[in-house]
């Protein structure tokens, strides 16, 4: 029970499964006698972990990556009070102390103890507080009384264990972005990308409502992935205006809300114009959003990216059309989502049979050892979410 | 066209279908330029109608009765600017001018101009401003510009009008009951009665993406109604204690979100006790919410009922547990629902197929010759929807 | 060190002063390594330790009172990671685990992890969990990272100590009861009572911009308190109508919000009415709040009140004229102020000077041992607010 | 009564008084049966006049200015229900029909059947909709029962004419501002820009509750008016970074929350860059706000600024530092304040003495002719508010 195996970094491009230590309740010399090592029964693959691994950050080579982790608990530390030997747990990847002041006000993503560069915390990710990941059999969970989600039934857990996987990230990122941007009953809503967090959004966007969710992207597989639950799609390679696109579908060429969940790797719209324009989705959006309405901004934007093609951009810097977005009376929210101000409503959404977010957005389960396929894959733009069974626990 | 006819209250038990005067741009003396003369296509028959019929209230005979009214623009005031002939609108229950600060605040349930007597008015209400009622082919609507909602194609609108019927009053009402509860996805919510309005707002709480829907009610049929759209329920003739009964669906005892759709005349739970009990919904709904919870109130309750059992409530007093309420810090939200707030997004949830409210609520489409049996059968339990199509408009 | 001494419930009427067990990081056999013990600098007398003085309670004799602590930490158990020896910090009255949903959420009032009888917990009082309370020289606090308040500034604290004292309870709750009851720049209000919640309420109405503060009571010395800060009053013992006095002030007969500061003891109005009516404050506010209003209700109505005159009351029932209320489209909000959602921001607008507290609410400041005059004196109506000083570290 | 004279815009840095138009209730072929002539009693010299007048907007010569106005009814259309004759009335800036969608939703600076050219409309000003200004004798306002605010008395109106002119824009603008960021009881707020509008909003953080108001800006005059109402300030022409500044006065780098009252035209900060930066003060509010905070932004921003320096400046796209903005999890609220929204309650403010306005932006009343001087005085940086008196109805 004392090895331990898990994904790391080698460097750009490359991935590799390799013997990891066995987690302690301890971070460096900071005792975490308040955390649990978990049995790791799922993690999956996250577009952000791509961000690392295409080069386009400064993280150092032999980082453990994974930040979206579920799993059973196998030991905990003496100040562990309600969390129990057994349990089957979802992990939110914001890691969050509870105390703080931030915490106390729900902005778990922002939280002031468990990173001493910045506020905010994550598993297995570069700048992030240097907690090591959970692609990998067995993880350190920090304060986790508060912040781990219990399964009410474990066996029912394990039953659906593929759309529950999903709320320690993807679901309630895709969620809050639909949120921040003022989704409701009968809204008409844009949703940049159809990677994992874009549908995980449009599925959100119908669970809270949602009349119309129009879903852009320029991958086929992906749109097709989209149309699969419901949603219209607009393909962002024709060089049709996306104002055009839009109001082929629905009369009008504005929207009530749109969701960018693309982020700061944006690339240009048309079919001649593929190459990365970090304020595409934004503006677009501002153009496409009706005045009064609201832009949310799940996609990760960075303050620091070498890779980037423009000076500005490698500090974090984008042209946006905000006179644009004033006009029309815009309001914009950005930031990690604070996982858990959703993940128990989002649960029992879940466990009540109300979405079937892991069919929204594909699903597929592989080894642990199958992990660096599934970054490969998912690079290509395969219209899927692979999640890792680094135990075999989960059945067919 | 000059001529009309309508359903009039005539005594306890009796209404019948009559000729009545043909509407005019005008209240009494005060003229309504800003007023429509609308060719009523559908009405329909409320349960509020009920505490009139009933002999609950101090309605005197001849009042002309209906409030839920959908129709073709016919006639437009001098003031009317936006509104056109020949469109087809939905006309939200509550009477607003749209220039008072209540309406500014889009409190359109309590506008402080159309009433001399109290904030808010109604169409063929006792007490709620002398407004002519709308059981009938021609109806006037004031301040036209402000209260319509105009649907954005005539013929899918007549296409949809079982469902687009239920603007004017019911499912925002429902809805309403379900937002002031805080009723969101993954909630679990308790629905205290399945009459139309209940059943509405059962049918809202999914739509707002509820987890869980219990309806309770004291009439199978209705409560088959409910099961028919995925609702689960719960038989008040039982003597099973209700947090029992609830308990026995979700494995606790109590729910996050209850909305009372029954309102003052409330009888007695249980299988020997079915005397009017009028305080029995809100304490039952203050048993069986968990602590921190709301409670939303469509319900009618009123200032002075002389058909009461007991004196209190003759004057509008109820013997409530305030205390209980108070040690589980609830909240309590009540009074008639702006519709305004809601229509048009609810309007998009119904013409994308987001929802399919007369299924739930059970439309049954009658003449409007036919009204008296509609009442009568509805006063009755009958699990249906009463719509009135005074015109022959609505195909089948 | 190990000595201890602390104000003791002896029986109706009576408190003494005794000395009592030295404190420990524990809850009976419940360990509390999360907890700290604390040196108490002040601690006041609360109007709800009142309702168990007078024998309006089941609290037994022996029952160590005070849940309005503040103090220097004096020990930190060992789990304790954020707050250190020596912090002066503020305590919540409400007792919060900080990992159960409701504290999650904010809700730390009803905490689901501190009392096995219900949501909610407090120091030193009845039904409250059993925690030991703090008119004392020293206490427990448990869960201390997520409980306390550190002042950023100790010799700065202790300045203010008379104002920072009261954000343990007071004012936080009248705070609350103004917040709940939708009070903002601009707004028109009417306080129920002007004890120290009701005075600390009327201050909170200033500090949230309110226009025009009304506080009503039947104690001169009171109103002419309220006075002193720029309250306008209304004295209850008068047999004008509440809606006359109130429209004599602002020149109509209701006001924008309504907060009930007195809660169950509640006596009727007028020159011959002093009996109990416990529904009199909350029928009285739904009558002077406008259509739309909001009533907070920080005020305690209890589960149980075996002192009531009438046998609906001893189980906690009033007789409510909601009839009223739903014609005004009122909504209502109650229960324990969680303290933690607004205590930071409290603490600033004291440290800078933006509000009076201690002056407004007429702290005094007294020795342990005159605990049982303080008592007796605020049962008697003083217009006073009184702080132990147990320590005598609190200069003049 | 049939002559009228107002402020006429010639050409860049050029304004005169001149005969002009008695007002119609009409705006060309378009009838306004629902408007009032005014006469008016105080209009105010705006910053968004100046960006105007300095050539920045392709605004036409012979284009009335003036969007601050207050007056007195001299005549109705025939539609007008609720505004009287004689009534002294506030006319918010944005026009709004009161009956389109945005409208409905309070969302009056977006309404969407004033403008033909996009959503929004104002009085006097290029792109908004071809409304006749009111720094005039004389003025036109449409839908009048929905616009207006009257004031409830007319003596007491005239004897708090300076304060209650500012409700016209700048105080609910200020206002606006400071909400959007979330100020409320105890934050500590960051506003940059002394002009009026900055300084409307120090002083509505005040009314707020705000512990700690910093006010920015480069001209010292402006600063102290600032200090004279007990704000802090920086000066933005030191080379001390604004963080640095910022600590030296609440002990730490950042604030809870920062309004942009300066908009396109700011200035890079520093003593050696005093050219046109857009971005700079947008990217200074992500840089000195808190993690979870928001930037609210009255500040104007323009689609289309032919005078600006650089090519992405012209067409409103601004170099943002998003990236630091995500990190920082904040949120932004841009574009024109809906007046309505809020000036009941702040007239409410000023009518109670709770807040003094006209004293903090120091207005200085002066006369029609003198208008010229008012503009040219104010783009030179006086620390004044310019508020005319065309009818010489204000008494010193």
């Amino acid at each position: 029970m004392s090895s331990n195996r898990g994904v790391v970094y080698i460097k750009p491009g490359v991935v590799e499964v390799q013997s990891i230590d066995f987690p302690k309740l301890a971070l460096g010399n900071r005792k975490c006698e308040h955390g649990v090592i978990l049995q790791i029964v799922s993690t999956n693959i996250c577009g952000s972990d791509q961000h690392m691994v295409r080069g386009r950050t400064t993280a150092p080579a032999g980082l453990v990556l994974g930040h979206e982790i579920t799993g059973l608990v196998l030991e905990t530390g003496r100040d562990v009070e309600f969390i129990k030997k057994g349990d089957l747990v979802s992990v939110p990847f914001n890691i969050a102390c509870g105390r703080c002041r931030n915490c106390k006000a729900g902005q778990t993503g922002i939280c002031l103890n468990v990173n001493p560069a910045r506020p905010g915390a994550a598993y297995g990710y570069v700048d992030m507080g240097g907690w090591v990941g959970g692609q990998a059999e067995y993880v350190m969970v920090p304060y986790a009384d508060f912040n781990l989600l219990k399964f009410p039934d474990k066996d029912q857990g394990m039953a659906k264990i593929r759309d529950l996987t999903l709320l320690s990230d993807i679901f309630p990122t895709g969620y809050h972005g639909a949120v921040t941007a003022g989704v409701g009953p009968g809204s008409i809503v844009y949703v940049a990308g159809a990677g994992p967090v874009g549908l995980a959004c449009a599925a959100s966007c119908h669970l809270l409502g949602a009349a119309v969710v129009i879903v852009g992207d320029m991958i086929p597989e992906r749109l097709q992935q989209a149309k699969s639950f419901g949603c219209e799609t607009v393909d962002l390679r024709s060089d049709t205006p996306l104002p055009d696109q839009i109001a082929a579908i629905i009369g009008t060429p504005e929207v009530d809300a749109a969701v960018d969940c693309v982020g700061f790797e944006a690339r240009g719209h048309g079919s001649h114009s593929h190459s990365e324009q970090p304020a595409t989705v934004l503006n677009a959006a501002m153009q496409i959003t009706r005045a009064g309405g609201a832009i949310g901004i799940p996609g990760l934007y960075v303050t620091e990216d070498p890779g980037a093609k423009e000076d500005a951009a490698k500090h974090g810097n984008l042209s946006l059309r905000l006179g644009l977005g004033w006009a029309k009376s815009l309001s914009f929210a950005t930031g990690q989502c604070p996982v858990m101000k959703y993940h128990r409503q989002l649960m029992n959404a879940i466990l009540y049979d109300k979405i079937k977010i892991a069919k929204a957005v594909n699903v597929e389960v592989i080894t642990l050892d199958d992990a660096p396929r599934g970054y490969s894959d998912f690079d290509k733009g395969a219209a899927k979410k692979f999640v890792l069974d680094p135990g075999g626990l989960i059945k067919n």
